[in-house]
């Protein structure tokens, strides 16, 4: 599968209208399974995501989750169908009264699976870097940068993207999806792939709002600098103000504007 | 709880920085709940949602649900710490086994609570209008309406909305949320309340991209049109096609792509 395709389509620019087919960003449902060891397959749930790095996606959902750590927890991958199924090992930490879910995640949904706020706020993760120090300058490149890298977006206007960045600004790596957090956790899945987390002196950063549920996914990965473009939520700025997080977002060429963490912020 | 809140913050504009609290859209829990007649109260499950209107949102979330379809399938709302109750009459249509999920709905996730896809594609709604008739002017003024309407976005840059419009693009009701199935479900709880759904000719109009989950929610309530500010996805071109719903997106004041049901556009 794509991660666009064309659909006919009538434009409409003052009184003129022309038919032109248009390229869409491709939502389409992925179904992740975990294997845990000696014992059957069991299904976690659904996802609405745009296809490509499916492993990636499923490795870093997996982690966001509290499932698996790192690579060790896990024997191997196999696409099945329209879905993923994970082979756990013996390490990994698999509740199926946590996290088998019968639902579905949309495209733009992240943590379903626990059933109380107070669950969803007991958020664990690495201690985050204190040594890190970044500019304005050092978040407008990752930001540009940022922009640079998204393809999906170009073609079809409807996606979102999510970077990793060093403190200088430089995007060391970077995914696109029609979910904020699915883009997300491509992103995280390749870092664990790479062996590459906890995640230490790196910025992450997103194209679209801060909400709770990317600021716990990277919190829970250890990203010290979250940048976004767009707006935070109360809860975002909370989160991020209880563990320390530096949460920088209308970031833009010439302006952003820091909630927490500022002592990362070189000024 | 408001909608609304303010958290210290620094802002950085070139060169200068200033402390100058800012003000953040509220994200919240809230706790879905049902009591079916002669049974237990049955928790639904939990979604991050912008407070006001939670009666509205409860209304709106349960028939997009497919547990109600009008005010006769309740018996009542009540107000319980962090959720509302909803106590059914006998003709709702509760299922346990298809409608309690041990999920957590995020400020962006709306359909959580499926297990399939096919399930999902299995959506059912009223006949969609074939009568009505809107022009890109109407499109224009009711995308115009739809953001001189946006106060909270006004104030925090940070969520989505929904507005019904009437043929000549007059907004008749809006709302605004952090999730945007939210905003869409406070929109359909005040219409069941005032006995309007099915939705007659009328179009909706919400303030970001068409998603699956939206034009979803707009069909199983009877909305004929679908107007977007931002892009569409794939899946809901296909679904909107499937559907015969008018899907006109990347709405503007000089332009706009109708990708499904150009008969209602005038042109």
């Amino acid at each position: 599968m794509k991660e666009t395709e064309r659909r006919p389509a009538v434009r409409f620019v003052s009184d003129r209208r022309a038919r032109e087919p248009d390229t869409v960003a491709v939502e389409a449902a992925l179904s992740i399974s975990v294997r845990p060891p000696g014992s059957e397959e069991q299904r976690l749930g659904l996802t609405m995501r745009t296809p490509g790095n499916d492993e990636e996606l499923v490795l870093g959902f997996l982690h966001s989750e509290g499932i698996i750590d790192s690579m060790d927890d896990i024997l191997g991958l196999q696409a099945n169908g329209d879905g993923m199924v994970v082979n756990l090992s013996g390490s990994s930490d698999f509740d199926p009264s946590e996290h088998v879910r019968r639902s579905t995640m949309t495209s733009s949904c992240g943590i379903c699976g626990r059933d109380t706020i107070s669950s969803l706020l007991h958020i664990h993760g690495p201690p985050l870097s204190s040594s890190i120090r970044v500019s304005h300058e050092d978040v407008s490149k990752a930001i540009e940068l940022l922009r640079a890298s998204q393809q999906t977006f170009d073609l079809t206007g409807g996606s979102h993207a999510c970077a990793r960045a060093l403190p200088g600004g430089d995007v060391v790596d970077s995914y696109e999806d029609i979910g904020r957090h699915n883009a997300m956790d491509k992103l995280v899945g390749n870092a664990l792939k790479q062996g590459e987390v906890p995640i230490g002196d790196e910025m992450v950063v997103v194209s679209g709002r801060a909400s709770f549920e990317l600021v716990q996914k990277a919190l829970r990965v250890g990203f010290p600098v979250f940048v976004s473009v767009g707006a935070p939520s109360s809860l975002a700025v909370d989160l991020a103000n209880e563990h320390g997080m530096t949460l920088a977002c209308f970031a833009r060429e010439d302006s952003m504007t820091v909630y927490s963490g500022l002592r990362r912020i070189i000024h």
